[in-house]
């Protein structure tokens, strides 16, 4: 039986809108506070105990529909060779940033052996989520790059759009190595069992769209185009995006992830026909008293079946002070308002059949 | 005769695309640096001396077609009276933030007496300045209440909107104290010489465009509204707002501002008849050589006066790290472009009517 999540990324029937939720595994559950006592971020990505259980953790508490594999967007850099520690508070630090065509070729590729512990983590999630899918999870090429052009977090990328623009070779072959050692580390995660993936650009947001168009689309298109293969529904997300999203849709991903600034219906008009739309309620609503959450989540829920394919999820990360009971009663939410909505309809159109026979 | 910035900001007809930067004035100048040396950032905004200087810098550097008042979108909740201090490094902490109606209450109006010092600033720059007019500086109500609603700066405004769905009253009654605060901050301005006046509204790109309409928007019509009778241009900028550009529009400010996500044919699709644009080069280009900054400039400039109105500007505010001598070269080439564009045009035109009459 193949999942409704599956169904929903791929545009097919369902009986239900299906929900996950980008971070749900992470910050915002004490369990996963506790989980991490004493252990640092990349030690954990890379520990198959760790791994299983933080993924497991809110499929358990929240019912999502899906389990996200818990990773970090630079696990595949460090397991290729780079240099690079995650800094609480800071994030991603590069002991030696890319700036030079030696730099990039100190970069190895990714082999897969490299990665035999994510291999396994998959392997063991899969056996353990029974029905759930597990939707495997990789950074785009431009969100990597940055990373490695600026040495760290950046708020502004300028070094990353200086050599974009002043070395456009040089900042191509810097994407096209990151796009192979994503494509690797998402094959490993598809070989393993994983039944989805959802490619990271979490900072394409950043950018103009004649820049994404020309330096950054070709790199994400070709990961899409790498996969398709493997047979497996693909997600594309970033933030900030809506001026990028006809572009991103363009990548070739049977599912566009939609930021919380744009309106379903807007994303509808500029993604392809037949791709399914993910998204959008601002994290910040899960702040909100349950009288004014409730009706938010029944107008996407609408608004995502209108549009087609639908999985419904935030338009951005859970927020860490999120309340944990929460999301569990937005996914209960989804289900309940998504089956209402689809037996009304099928209740007009056999309604509306019955009247077109009586004619 | 009345200045170039003006006649751009009507859409009047001009000689030339007149250009100015946000954050033109402050940390990229090395002239700032020396003179904020020993002064913290709220002394430095209450100090006519400073004021003037660091506002008339980079007129004299990069011969922009405007000066923006220099000051920080706190001052005047300083001056009406509430706790607050900048940290470097951080940003604005408020001692006691609002939450509460009492909280609410505790906020006196601002006097427009409290700001002499504000009016003194803008006489002498005015009379420093020449015909290069002043854009008078205030933050909108939303980004405002941000602050003062978190405490300090936030990435995720959760307390906000959380607020604004849960009790929508209170948020309300907070908007309006904040729009009449914004409103005299900026009548001083105005009364004392300066030509226009910018409204920013630095998170508002972080809502969704309906809560944006519902909960926002009234607030930032009101301060045009209650300005009109001033009878200078009115600007509106915020980042991230590709989405409510068409509701930002509708507050009903002369200029709308453009973030540079946002390609200028599509902005000139979003705002009214006759509203002029202003933008929106990413201020990261200006780290790019100069033979590749060279057609963007000229890009956007085509664009603009395809337009109408246009004010070029960067797409956000000048980065810190950027080198002082390129700003001043933009300009130019600013100035440059626009009279050509603009000459061929005028050939064309008349070629066209000769052609015309010819037949």
């Amino acid at each position: 039986m193949v999942s409704t999540l599956v169904r929903a990324a791929l545009s097919q029937p369902v009986e239900y809108t299906p929900v996950w939720f980008m971070r749900q595994a992470g910050r915002s559950l004490p369990e996963y506070r506790e989980i991490r006592q004493g252990n640092a971020m990349l030690e954990a990505c890379r520990t198959p105990d760790l791994v299983t259980e933080i993924t497991l953790q809110p499929v358990r508490r929240h019912g999502v529909d899906a389990a996200i594999f818990f990773s970090d967007i630079v696990v595949p850099l460090q397991a290729a060779g780079v240099d690079v520690v995650i800094e609480p508070g800071v994030g991603p630090v590069i002991a030696h940033p890319v700036r030079t065509r030696a730099d990039l070729e100190r970069i190895p590729d990714l082999d897969p052996e490299a990665i035999a512990d994510i291999a396994e983590s998959v392997t063991r999630l899969v056996a353990s989520l029974g029905g759930t899918p597990l939707i495997g999870f990789a950074g785009a090429p431009f969100t990597l790059a940055s990373y490695l052009i600026e040495g760290g977090p950046s708020k502004n990328h300028e070094r990353t759009k200086a050599m974009m623009l002043g070395d456009p070779e040089l900042f191509r072959d810097i994407l096209a190595k990151l796009a192979g050692i994503s494509t690797t580390f998402l094959e490993v995660q598809l070989s393993a069992g994983a039944s989805a993936f959802q490619l990271f650009d979490s900072w394409a947001g950043y950018l103009a769209p004649r820049d994404y168009r020309t330096h950054v689309l070709p790199h994400s298109t070709g990961i899409f185009s790498a996969l398709s293969s493997c047979d497996v529904p693909s997600f594309h997300f970033g933030v900030q995006t809506g001026e990028l999203l006809s572009s991103m849709a363009e990548a070739g991903s049977d599912v566009v992830g939609v930021d919380y600034r744009v309106e379903l219906p807007d994303a509808s008009r500029r993604v392809r026909p037949g791709q399914a739309l993910q998204g959008n309620l601002d994290p910040a609503m899960l702040f909100a008293p349950w009288e004014v959450l409730r009706p938010r989540i029944e107008t996407i829920v609408r608004e995502g079946l209108d549009h087609g394919g639908h999985v419904f999820n935030l338009g951005h990360g859970v927020l860490p002070a999120t309340d944990p009971a929460v999301p569990g009663l937005v996914v209960e939410e989804v289900h309940r308002v998504s089956r209402l909505v689809l037996a009304e309809r099928a209740a007009a159109s056999t309604g509306a059949t019955a009247g077109a026979e009586e004619a």
